[in-house]
């Protein structure tokens, strides 16, 4: 098997001293991981589309591999397996200007598309803080989502192509980028999120969007998720701009200040119970637009004091509140991590019954909550939480299902939530799901115990 | 089996007096139909999965009906299979005005759901001319497109949730609405435009638009698709309330022109090459967004002449130069109709090469092509076809597929274009289609005959 491997890719590119296989293997939070049978390195998609035909003929397990920045271990082996890196299929094709979209391998980073694109005058429509190791193939597998959601939704939104390699090696490709395109199933979109259980994604079309680099932020401090919430209707109505609109709390910004050594927000000593950061991006400053729709906030979104910032380094000092949670809760300790999302009618109830939870079943731990906003969407960090990790797991997974809501908002379910599936999906679905597995992947080889328990 | 059904929705809904199925058995071009066993109207998801359970048992085919307003047979039956309608799946709830969303029965019109959400300050996103009789079920089963694509995309994009039943009678449900839910394969996304060969659409929860009242229209003459082309990028670069782009060439407004009495656009007696009709809309009057692009066009985009309304009739009066093209080329005759896209860069010689073709297959054929300039998006209509309406199809499509076009652009495949299939699918793609109709309808019952030939 190894050696016909080597054949395929090269020796070079099959990988099994453990010394070198190591960062493969493990996840970055150290929380995932175990042995491989090899780290395979193909260059193009023939080269993966033999490795999958050797494995696929040998019945040998295969594990997909971007960047190694997912959270609920569907990157990394766990017994065996052939880890697949996508790394070497890095190629960027021009931009295509015309149609808006550029295509490029799954082994490039977000960061190095969003800097190919924004020579020519074009974005990215995703972007989140692991950009730099982030890969396109790993945005794709996992449906990435993160901060711009709320204005060009989940990755699936920006893919426009997909070529794939099935189980058995057979290549699927569709990328001529066309928006219209109604002949037969939407395989691309059945793809995307599949956290590689289905086929091996080796390239991309994606669909851009116009580089906006008139921005403005907003750091407002509110009374309440309620009021989060009814600050956001409002500014939804009245802004065509907004791009972003993420929540946090008091507890977590008094982590961050002492974190950072920051000031606390607005010149004062104290934390207001909840902050919502905003920010409008245009092609001409959206600034007037945004005063405009401050100064008809309705009461009810109670808001306490707000800070703009237009310039670069103003803008990033009212982000750092929001971007310094996940450093400031790792010093605090190692955090029990879930991300969970529901309806934005229940969302106000769901963080009060949330902490409730929380403090029933761990009253000596630590919660922080931070999230986006309009998807509902929280990230629930409990330090502290000891013995009672599993009981809040499941607490915390169950309330949330049972408040119509999703078990895992960006994150994936990875090997970390398979057995949590049925909480949020029918018996009917799980059995749709399965059987769509089967058809695509009789032998079961692609990525084994990631998604279904 | 008629008695099974009877019990299972109440005699009155199952339709089987000849006089009384004709509207159901036969497609509005009359190009497409045949006899069913019986038209079955269930009046809710219960009575669809029982209806469904019923047929599997029997291995009887089923056709799941909308509006009746589709284009390639595939929503009437051909030989005796059970039409299952689903119009009196008509209920609305009342709109989502947190999320953004509503929940609507798959019977519901277009125009329907368009009435109720507009009431609360909220658009479809999707919109075309059938708005009276399509369905919102039908629209999900073909993934519609229409006019709006270019800035809301087509149906998929406004769909967050779907209820479906499956072959066997059993229910999928994914109605909460979370715009971020990654928890495994997105059956939504598959569901939609499968043209009811996988599951029969029972609700669906759309996504909402803010409604815009401030509209502005334009009319503009160029030399000629490259120029409408370079026109469109310009536009698309500036203006960030670009809904729509359509284009449309002489030969078409002279047809208008003379069916409808109305004088030629520009006060003049000839027509231009080629015209785009572009609609900008946002909140506040986005004229003069519009005048300062449009003062700004470069030289390649070849502007003739233009005409601006922003007043209701006036707006309209210009689209009257593009909605009247079916009108007009119907009165001439039967017309063959296909409806292609292809990648932009390609777009301007594939329409020259494309009359080139129809010259030469059919050199007494009248050829007028109207579409949708972003998409890259033509609607063929050929008249005077005689007996090279096969011949033209196969030449038309087999251009369309080698300049890496879609045979059906937002039509569908339906029926009438199943067996062109493999022109743009290749033999991997198909066969993972076919896998997971099999894998989610083993025995074959939901439109047979439909997608794949």
């Amino acid at each position: 098997m190894i050696e016909q491997l080597r054949a395929i890719v090269g020796p070079a590119h099959v990988l099994t001293d453990p010394d070198v296989t190591a960062s493969y293997e493990r996840d970055w939070t150290g929380r995932f991981g175990g042995r491989a049978a090899a780290v395979v390195r193909p260059a193009n998609t023939d080269e993966v589309a033999a490795v999958l035909r050797a494995c696929h003929e040998a019945g040998h397990a295969v594990v997909p591999q971007g960047g190694n920045t997912g959270l609920v271990g569907g990157g990394v082996p766990r017994q065996g397996e052939v880890v697949l890196s996508l790394r070497r299929l890095d190629a960027m094709e021009p931009v295509d200007t015309v149609a808006a979209q550029v295509t490029v391998g799954a082994g490039v980073t977000l960061a190095a598309v969003q800097q190919h694109v924004r020579a020519r005058g074009f974005d990215v429509g995703v972007d989140f803080a692991a950009r730099d190791s982030a890969t396109i193939g790993g945005l794709v597998a996992t449906n990435a989502g993160g901060e711009r959601v709320l204005r060009y939704g989940m990755t699936r939104a920006s893919v426009v192509g997909i070529e794939a390699v099935l189980a058995d090696g057979s290549v699927v490709s569709r990328m001529h980028g066309l928006p219209k395109d109604n002949v037969g199933y939407d395989l691309a979109s059945l793809v995307v999120g599949s956290e590689g259980t289905l086929a091996v994604v080796t390239r991309v079309r994606l669909r851009l969007v116009p580089l906006l680099t008139e921005r403005v932020t907003a750091l407002l401090a509110v009374d309440s998720t309620a009021a989060a919430l009814a600050l956001l209707a409002h500014l939804r109505a009245c802004l065509s701009t907004l791009e972003c609109a993420e929540v946090f709390y008091a507890a977590g910004v008094d982590l961050v200040c002492a974190a950072t050594g920051r000031p606390h927000p607005f010149g004062t000593n104290h934390t207001h119970p909840a902050y919502v950061l905003i920010e409008c991006a245009a092609r001409h400053d959206p600034s007037d637009e945004l005063m405009a729709a401050l100064a008809t906030v309705p009461d009810q979104a109670g808001v306490r004091d707000s800070a703009i910032a237009v310039a670069g380094p103003a803008r990033e000092a009212l982000w750092a509140y929001r971007e310094h949670h996940t450093e400031a809760i790792n010093r605090a300790g190692v955090p029990l991590k879930l991300d969970v999302a529901v309806p934005l009618a229940v969302f106000a109830a769901f963080e009060a019954e949330l902490r409730a939870t929380v403090a029933e079943v761990a009253p000596d731990a630590e919660l922080h909550l931070f999230g986006h906003l309009n998807e509902g969407n929280l990230h629930v960090n409990i330090l502290a939480a000891g013995d009672r990790a599993e009981a809040l797991t499941e607490a915390v997974l169950t309330l949330t299902a049972g408040r119509g809501g999703s078990i895992s908002a960006e994150h994936g379910v990875g090997v970390a939530k398979a057995r949590w599936l049925p909480l949020c999906r029918g018996a009917a679905d799980v059995a749709a799901m399965t059987s769509v597995k089967r058809a695509l992947d009789p032998g079961g080889i692609l990525n084994p115990g990631v998604l279904f328990a």
